[in-house]
Formats: C-alpha cells, structure tokens, sequence
C-alpha cells in the first residue's frame, strides 16, 4: 500500500471498524485518527470519553464486540456493589475498563491533556497509530428532544436513543482543535482525509463544528472521501435512520452527501445505492460503489483499500 | 446481656476484632464505634476510610480475613489493569472494595458528611450499629520518620512499617469530633467506654488528638476501660512493639495502662501479664486478667463478655 498520511474522523463503533480496516493495511504511524469528544462526561467523579475508548480498544484487539462498547472478557464487581450500595450504576463500566478512566482522570487533573493521556494509554497498549480527539477542550453534544435538554449519555444510555430529537448543538467557549490536530490538518505529507461511516449528527458534526477543523478540511487540497453510514435506506448501526426521520432528512446516501458537500470529494456507497450515483455526481462528488457493509475483519481490510484506492483514484 | 448504650473507640483489625466481639453480644443499636480516620487518605481521586471500612466490613461479615483488609471473595482486574497503564496501584484496591470509594468519594464531593454517607454505607451492609468516624474533618496522622515525614498509608503501605519512627503527630486545624460523636459521648444512657486493642500511638490517639473527645472520656463518670494490645511484651498484631521500641517505651502492659492513665478506669490484660497487675493498680486503674488473644469468634466474644462485666462491675 503506498505510503502517506491519513486523516480519518471517527465517531465509536461504525467508525472504529474502518479504522481497524485501515490500521490492518496502512503503516499504523501514518494514521491519524481525529475522534469524536462530544460524547464524554464526567461520572462518579471520571472523565469518561466513550468514543476514544472504542477506538483504542478496537485497535488494541480488546474490545468487545458483544456489547459494541467496552473491553473484552470484562467482569462487574465494581458495578454490582454499586448498585447494591444505592450508588448511580445507569452507565455500565467493567473492571478492566474502569482502571483506564481512574488513570486518565488522575492526570487530566494533574493537568496533562486529554490528547497526552490519550497517546500514553494507546502507547501502554502497543499503539503505533495516532488517535487524536478532536480538542482538549469539553465540548458536549447537547440534544434537543421532546424529553428536553439531554447530554449524548442521557440520550444514548440513560434513554436508550427512544426521545424524538428536535436539534443538536455542541456547547463551548470558542472551541479549538487540540495543537496535534491542528498540525496534521496542514502537514504537507497528508495523503488524504477519511470520514468514517460513523452518525454524521452525532459522531462526525462535534468534530466539524469546530471551525478551525471545518476550514482545514473544506479549503485542503488532498481528497476527501466519506463512506456512507446509510445502505440502502437503513443505518448500518445505532440510531443514525431514526434520527435522520426525526430531523425531517430524507433515510439515503443522497442526504449523507448533500450533508458532507463541502467537505468531501468523494463518497463510498453500497451497490445497493447505485441508483443515487448519478445525483451525487452531478453535485461533483465521485462516487465509488463498493459492498461496504463490515462484519468481519475482511469486511474492513475490504473497505479500507477502496478507500486508499479511491484516494490514490482521486488525487 | 444488660442494655445500655457502649461507645468503643477502635482503628482498624485488632480493633475491629472486639468490636465484631460487642456486635455478637451486644444490641447493635447501643454500640458506638468511633473509629480512627487518621489514616483517611485520598488515592486516585478517592476518598479512602481505611479503619472505618475495616470494620464496616468486619462487622457486616464480608471481611477478608486472608489479608486483614478489603473484602473476602476480592478480585484484582482494575488493579491490575492500572499497573498494565503504568498508573499508581501500590495501595490495592479490590474491585467490590472500589465501588464503595466511589460510591462514598461522590457524597463527599456532593456535600455529605464522612459521618452520614458511613451511616448510608453501614446500612446498606444490614447494620444497625453506629459506626461513628471520629471527626467529619480530615485529620491526617503524620510520622516523623528516618525517612522524613510520612503520612499514614506510606509508612504503613507503601514503606511497609520499615522506617524507624521518631514522632506521631496529627495534622489538622482546631479538629472537632462529628455531631454524632459529641452527643453520644454525654449521652445519660451511656453505659461505659472502651477502648479496643489497637495499637494506641496510631489507631488510638488520632482519636484522643482531638481535644473534646478526650476531654469527655477524660472527664466521664461512665467506667471506661481499655483492652491491652501487648500480650507479654509482644504486639498482638502489627507494629506495636517496634514503635514502642522506636519511641524509647517498655514493650508492656504497664506502658500502656501509663499511657491510657486518665482515659481509663480499668484495663483488661492476659494471664501471662498478672505480674503487672499490682503495679497497674497502684496507679489506680483496675485490673481483669483474661486470655485476650482473639483467634476466632468465640474468642472475640469471650473478650467482649469480659469486657462488658468488668463495666458492670465498675459501674
């Protein structure tokens, strides 16, 4: 595979698998994965970060692919007697996992940044690859819905994704990308830009709604491809239909490229949304049709090369 | 056995043994164990009660009687995981044992009292006894070492009980017993007071460091009475005798019955010690020869029953 950087923006599951697809074919080095931090909150005193976990635990060959969250063989002592103590116990952590948000906690506190600690625990777990979240800053995905205000936890876990969403917006203070994102963003070695078939509300805008993000990826001159989350009318994996319906968005890979427009040059679709190729086309994006739904390892080394392939294609 | 209420002042194991040993014979109700929160620590974020989660553990039977500490049926995945992180893990948290630091730390940050979030701990583990910290404050136990100053958990943990012991001071501005502790301490329906065979220079004074607690055992017209933690010149458990040693004192009952002279009004000592027993009286302080060694429960109960008849027959 010819070498290069590349950038792929990434939410937890969905994006994770092409992640793993491309880690399987790519110099691990030359990966920059930029994550999705608009998931994470603070619980029982952690500083939890759900995506960067799946992604980290997804490239060490440790997640758990059960449950789509968390680590593999994970046991729940600390759980249980939670629950037994009257404690909060809606968001399930396991034994295993919970040493990393303990360790992380203690040196976001001693000040280090989420980027650093992030970095020191992919190291601690034999990663050559960069992952990235997209700030060191808290920007939280605040979901509007008929239940009220809720955070993307209380949606997602506490509500089981159930209330009808209104809107989504993402609350900082003139948020930034961290100092690593902002210089892979411009290095003159990027080979080209990934967006992971992850939700684009949920997963892929917190990241783009950071401008100095946005901007870099609208003005770059390497190619840009998006895969599609959306097959043939259905999400490949969590809420991504459901709430598309509730947004008033038609359920197609046209929306998810008139969504992407500025950002992408091209867009990997299933076969079975050949149909749309034209439309998206004449929008001036390529289109690359492919079987693009990953359920196993092949299934993302697959997906992975043609999207190399597309960006070797486009550049 | 007579009603009334009893207040036992304790620190961890050797402590706990005779509380367990009050808890059989004994209306949970009436006892007060106001326990030693010198060793109180913070640890990765959390708030950690050494002594008083030895004896809540103890006394709701789920101790691990293998280590002396944390709970029985214990596993090490968080522990383990941290080292794996390269994270601090020299204090060994188990990972039932984790859930109630969690559980507790969060009812701090949120404005409990040590007290009232003990009390919730206590009976959600069934116990209708009071389990008293002796202060809602943080009050730190300090040893001047010939490895410098050292709080509680690194000499006794982290330096393994190595270092040789100058001084013992607690640290702490003008320290005040809890609510709860001042009103059972002049409560008109205490029966008397014991303190429990810990070892007096770092489970025992901590409590007695705080003015108005000793003060009121000092003053008390209830018979109080102390058990020996040297049973013929050896330390039941722990260092005892080598900080005896190290601060220049006899290792003896009588050391100890000078040491608890205005606190109490009796001392229950081993048959091996009746030599002393003349001398100890000639202070005077009565004496109950007993077999005070507590291998099993029936010894614990035994020592209790001693104890509870050696009040009734001050009284």
């Amino acid at each position: 595979m010819a070498s290069g950087k590349i950038i792929a923006l990434s939410g937890g599951v969905g994006g994770a698998k092409l992640c793993l697809g491309l880690h399987q074919i790519c110099e691990p080095e030359e990966l920059y994965f930029i994550t999705n931090t608009g998931d994470d909150f603070l619980y029982l005193g952690f500083y939890i970060s759900p995506d960067v976990d799946t992604l980290v635990y997804t490239l060490a060959g440790i997640n758990s692919t059960e449950t789509g969250w968390g680590r593999a063989d994970e046991t729940w002592k600390t759980h249980n007697v939670l629950g037994e103590l009257g404690a909060d116990n809606w968001f399930k952590l396991g034994d295993k996992d919970l040493a990393l948000h303990l360790h992380r906690s203690k040196a976001l506190r001693n000040g280090e940044t989420l980027t650093s600690i992030t970095q020191d625990i992919a190291n601690r777990f034999h990663l050559k690859a960069n992952v990235l979240p997209m700030s060191d800053q808290m920007i939280q995905t605040i979901i509007d819905t008929n239940k009220g205000l809720l955070s993307f936890q209380e949606y997602f876990v506490k509500q089981a994704s159930a209330p009808k969403i209104e809107s989504i917006s993402f609350k900082s203070k003139n948020p930034e990308p961290s100092a690593e994102v902002t210089e892979i963003l411009t290095d003159p070695d990027l080979k080209g830009i990934v967006i992971c078939p992850s939700n684009p509300y949920l997963s892929i805008d917190p990241i783009l709604s950071i401008k100095k993000i946005r901007q870099s990826i609208t003005e770059s001159k390497r190619p840009r491809i998006a895969v599609s989350p959306i097959i043939d009318g259905q999400s490949v994996k969590g809420p991504t239909k459901k709430i598309m319906e509730e947004l008033g968005l038609k359920v197609n890979v046209l929306t998810i490229a008139e969504h992407y427009k500025n950002c992408i040059d091209g867009i990997v679709i299933d076969h079975l949304d050949q149909g749309y190729a034209g439309e998206i086309e004449s929008m001036g994006i390529h289109v690359k049709l492919s079987e693009i739904m990953m359920n196993n390892d092949d299934d993302k080394k697959r997906v992975a090369e043609d999207v190399i392939n597309f960006i070797d294609q486009i550049s």
